[in-house]
């Protein structure tokens, strides 16, 4: 393996799903529903496969799904971007990630990142030779501590990036951590990388996009993708806005990385993105009674419950239940009370810094939920 | 945009498919059929979309896609290898390109490539670090010039990379060649990247796999994808056979570029790959008929042409045209005479070397071969 790559381990996400298939736990680990997707969205694919769209897309979005995420983007974050010449589909916000790091930050140039954070973040900068700080976000409330942020920013400083609504954690970014990151980057010519795959699971707040801050759309590329809104994680189906200088940069990435993006599920995402509002709607009414059952429930079972704002992530304390570390815990949960969760360590630059929490996930089917709630409440 | 890709510009395919849509001209440039993919593949990617399938894939392949992957393998070099821990399922074989360059070769390895080459080949090992050291394949037969490959092979040579049948020439690696290569490779305890998309399009002579030639699996990726073979060049379905050890690199790289591949596309792709040997009689029975129309038109229209042995495509000389370079030719070709065609300088580290070649594909329907050789004949 090449050194890049040396310190890393097989991703969290593939280790828990494995486990929970050999144990036949709950799987309230990776965040991927057990529910499909809308029919009308399947639909969409099936057409385009009938239709004989599936040759090689053109390589930065078929025209209608740019359109599509352009007009979206204007509908929520009231900026009017240039489909052909600000928007790219990639495979995946996991791709548009890689994309933006590599096709934009040099060897030696650092990178802030907000711990706990989604482990591509640092392997795709490990790859791309940036040097990493990580700024930690800490219970209850995950803050941005504004200080030490400031303090982190250097002249060698490229680029910050953020996750709002944030995995593990559940927290968004409020408008005033927003302004003052905003601040930091124009005075300090910094770029932001924006991850908002869970925009539209924003249940205490309202989302508020980095790029509609003034002054920021053209430092910032804001990444989002199809899987979390629309219930189909596996079609891969992710986008990156940016300003057409930044743009280049992250489409040359991608044009190396992958060249294009699955042609029939491009078109079916353009129709899901053009869903009427009522189903945006719904789909947070279901959630926010998932979200209900789960966080009952680990409160119930005797968790220290952090309050979560947005995402399908609530993020808990085990001290309660007296191990060493989420690790343990999590092993201890999958093998004797036959639950799923993801020891969060892994999201830290420091892992102790992680090791008394433990993040659940609530996409998952009502019955499911109150099943594991359940085993939690009498074996724990 | 970083260093890293500085040099590269608009991938060529993108540019020219682009050009064809402006200029109504006939396209064969990019080499993506303009007929469908066999109806029980789509069939078969319905139903998965239809059962639910839509959620993540396992970060290496759908374990029935990975069998469908080794059984195939087995059937075709007589190789047998663990679905599970030596096949990994990418997002096409760009990105199976990617994560192996980008998984196991460090800054200042050096890799040895054949030009001309697809144009990821050096982009990806640029975004490594790599030094990239090219040997040229010459017209009229573009054969491997032995010595000059022995002398490249140096203490720092990590890998040698090999694509057959080749893209653009339709040049096959003989089995001389390879042993040679492979002896190489021994001796100089080098690995293997081997590109075999066009497997299944080898006309004049038998596919010979390099990890078949005795010895090589250990050190040898073999990649491959769905497009080629099933016309499906828009799904975006790759993967990479390695030994265990190699595989780790390439899946840890692939965990965080794109961490997973489209799913319902994936159990299709398992579907077409147990195709009965009928359907990859047919399909090279029907690539016969229209590679013989295009031959014969190239030649009556007064190119040099090249025998191509695998691949859908032919590469000719223009130079009884009289045109400076490649890209003159191909303008001239685009605006005048209402076709598009490659200019293979961009496959090659010396442009120099390329200039009196042009690239065609014959992955068109046999009405739109006629007529782009009638557009030729008539007025070049
Ligand atoms: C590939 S896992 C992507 C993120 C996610 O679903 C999770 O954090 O569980
Ligand atoms: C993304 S283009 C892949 C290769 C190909 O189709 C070509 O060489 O034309």
């Amino acid at each position: 393996v090449a050194k890049r790559l040396e310190k890393f381990k097989t991703t969290i996400f593939t280790q828990m799903s494995m486990l929970a298939i050999k144990h036949g736990a709950i799987n309230l680990g990776q965040g991927f529903p057990n529910f499909d997707g809308p029919d009308f969205v399947k639909e969409a694919a099936i057409q385009a496969i009938n239709a004989g769209k599936n040759q090689y897309a053109r390589g930065f979005g078929v025209p209608e799904l740019n359109s599509a995420i352009a007009e979206r983007f204007l509908k929520d974050s009231g900026l009017q971007v240039d489909p052909d010449k600000e928007v790219t589909v990639t495979s995946g916000c996991t791709e548009a990630i890689a994309a933006t790091i590599l096709g934009l930050i040099n060897p030696g140039d650092e990178v802030i990142l907000f711990a706990p954070f989604y482990d591509s973040y640092e392997a795709t900068l490990s790859m791309a030779g940036a040097n990493v700080k990580a700024i930690t976000l800490r219970a209850p409330d995950f803050a941005v501590p504004l200080e030490e942020l400031k303090a982190a920013v250097s002249k060698n400083t490229k680029a910050i990036m953020i996750n709002t609504p944030h995995n593990p954690t559940g927290k968004m970014f409020t408008r005033e951590e927003l302004e003052f990151i905003a601040t930091l980057c124009k005075e300090n010519d910094v770029l932001l990388f924006s991850d908002e795959v869970y925009d539209k699971l924003a249940f205490e707040a309202d989302h508020i996009s980095m790029a509609s801050i003034p002054g920021m759309y053209e430092r910032t590329v804001t990444m989002n993708s199809l899987g979390k809104t629309f219930s189909l994680t596996g079609w891969k189906i992710g986008w990156a806005i940016a300003p057409p200088h930044l743009t280049w940069g992250l489409r040359q990435a991608h044009s190396f990385l992958t060249f294009a993006t699955c042609t029939p599920m491009q078109a079916a995402a353009a129709a899901a993105l053009r869903a009427p509002d009522s189903y945006f709607e719904e789909l947070k009414r279901d959630y926010s009674a998932k979200k209900a059952i789960l966080l009952e429930g680990l409160k119930a079972a005797g968790f220290i419950v952090y309050p979560s704002s947005g995402t399908y992530f609530i993020m808990v304390d085990h001290t309660p239940f007296g191990f060493d570390n989420d690790i343990e815990f999590c092993e201890y949960l999958i093998r004797e009370v036959g639950v799923v969760a993801i020891p969060p360590s892994v999201f830290y630059l420091n892992p102790e810094d992680g090791k008394n929490l433990v993040r659940f996930t609530f996409c998952k089917d009502e019955d499911t939920l109150r099943a594991a709630v359940k085993r939690m409440k009498t074996k724990l």
